[in-house]
């Protein structure tokens, strides 16, 4: 079949570990008889440089105009690179909000287990782990503190800043209903995260997910607190399923949830608008200290791209396949450097990304 | 010489928890030669059950009138309590959260370390550990997501929630005044942990303590991006010496480094406003499930009184005295069930209270 994809590299280590991906792909693309064409486009750090802003309209069409997105990282060091002496607005991080909205990419899945071949990496005692776990988190993307209104006044001499938490039961409801729809080919638990004891678009959010548990009698729904799942996430990771959260308190624990499994580099998400369309990027940032050193993990990358082809291609086939090759290289023994132990043989970003293509 | 303190003894384990509080303070008494008088004050689930509200005007002026308030913990198990049928407004929560309103407790401090004796509890790795940490959390307490407006509105059929975050410069300069003259007492650190990619209130936040940061040369300032520290605090806790952070993220932060040291049992806290007057309550809940069983760990109320000592009453040596005299009882290998390791003899609330009590 083919298919059109479009390409962010973005700054840091983004362009290798993309270039490492699109080698998987292409690959993918050999065994399988698929032609897959892609197109650039410019985001973050890399967009300011050219236009002079973090995304441009064009960009978004162009993206809007393929079947998916596979994305590297994007932003830089915000105490050297000249793109934070733009105003917040202009800056990096304001190009992936804006893409995210324009492309109503509302479902952020981010997946977060520990590797077996990587428990010596995870930061948290055998007794812990326990079985190990093996979590989806399950993100609002589009609503939110993130998106609601702001501003910042000065009265009298003092300034005064606002933001917005703002959240609609169809938000809820269409996000609650992909945890749902997730949890019932996982394990069949939710875990919907909320401050229900404080917020008003908390308890809207409890509310909403109850009723729409209803539809799916064999998923067991919880209500946790947020400060709760903070501290549970590292008590007790095994106990989730499908954690289900709002934009801010997603951001936030699903960036626990990944360092709790220790395994940063190896952890892919998808943003899903309400049809296949998504777009793939790693959980991990971008990294400007190790960039162009060929030292970066490609394996989120090249697991992200995975996740496209089965969300958004439906090529489960495929995707199995790389996340096949993925493990294997790990039971060979290779590891990149955020990820090496001892009686491994450490290798290289490109050297990785050549392993994991030669299993396919 | 002669304080009067307000004792909130609250639901749960709460009444046990501040009977051995007490107790250590009434030895305190006669050893130093002060008299304390205790005034009864009902906040949350108490004062539902007396007066149908969960704080009462009367009670906040008794609070009012003393030097200190010392309060155990309040709430119940929301799947069961009937106190969790009433609405959001008028459950035990929303009393702790009105009185911390209407005495200005702002700044809430929060240590967290990792006690010696008690590293078996830790559930990280003995090389995440490294040297141990200690951490001081400082929350601002009265302002954010948690006192801002909010609404629940219907537009054609559709519910629509609404929070505020609002945040002015005095509000955040007092509390980053506190941060920085506490850190001038410890490592000389700190830590400000705000989301300034996204909001404008943490933009602000981050402006102003920079400002106030001026009159602190000695003291090393850090911003951190808030989901960021939620992966740092299991990464590589021994970085942070103080945190200083808004309502909601000090909510979700203090619980996960709480936990993060194993001991939350453990761990006291003050919430102070701009006099010496401040609120003495332990980091974990009520506990509903062990109530009344003689099984709580007191540890942290009496920690928790400590704290009073040298916060509200300026009595630095009694807070010394007490604070060694619960380091001698762990020395002395006694243990509550929630921090029982191996080898160590296991007591209940009363005998843990007397133990220490008998080392003043
Ligand atoms: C870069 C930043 C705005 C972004 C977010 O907060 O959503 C990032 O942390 C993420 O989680 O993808
Ligand atoms: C009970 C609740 C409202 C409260 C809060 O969120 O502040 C609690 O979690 C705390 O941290 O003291």
């Amino acid at each position: 079949m083919n298919y059109k994809i479009a390409l962010i590299r973005g700054d840091g280590i983004g362009p290798e570990i993309v270039r490492e991906a699109k080698k998987v792909l292409d690959k993918v693309c050999d065994i399988y008889g698929h032609t897959f064409s892609y197109e650039e486009v410019l985001l973050g750090g890399a967009s300011i440089d050219v236009h002079g802003v973090p995304l441009t309209e064009e960009a978004v069409e162009t993206a809007r105009s393929c079947d998916a997105v596979l994305m590297g990282s994007i932003g830089g060091d915000a105490r050297t690179s000249p793109w934070y002496q733009l105003e917040p607005s202009k800056r990096p991080e304001a190009g992936l909000l804006a893409i995210r909205k324009q492309l109503n990419l509302f479902a952020n899945l981010r997946p977060a287990y520990l590797y077996e071949e990587l428990k010596d990496a995870c930061p948290l005692k055998e007794e812990i782990i326990g079985e190990g776990f093996d979590m989806m988190i399950m993100r609002e993307l589009t609503g939110g503190l993130y998106f609601g209104e702001r501003r910042t006044t000065v009265e009298d001499g003092v300034e005064t800043a606002v933001d917005t938490l703002t959240y609609n039961e169809k938000e809820i409801r269409r996000i609650a209903v992909r945890a749902f729809d997730i949890a019932m080919k996982r394990r069949k638990k939710v875990t919907s995260v909320d401050k229900a004891n404080v917020l008003d678009s908390s308890r809207l959010w409890r509310k909403v997910v109850e009723d729409v548990a209803k539809d799916y009698p064999e998923v067991a729904l919880d209500h946790m607190l947020v400060d709760n799942c903070a501290m549970q996430l590292v008590h007790n990771p095994g106990q989730f399923d499908v954690i289900l959260t709002e934009n801010m308190f997603g951001d936030i624990l699903s960036d626990e949830a990944s360092m709790v499994t220790g395994s940063i580099g190896m952890l892919s998400s998808a943003s899903l608008n309400e049809t296949k369309f998504g777009l793939y990027e790693p959980s991990h940032g971008s990294a400007p200290d190790i960039a162009g050193k060929d030292l970066a993990n490609p394996i989120a990358t090249i697991l992200s791209a995975a996740m496209l082809l089965r969300y958004s291609l439906d090529l489960d086939k495929e995707a199995d396949a790389v996340e096949a090759a993925v493990q294997k290289v790990l039971k060979g023994g290779y590891r990149t450097g955020d990820i090496m132990a001892d009686g491994m043989e450490q290798v290289g970003t490109k050297r990785m990304g050549d392993l994991i293509a030669a299993e396919i």
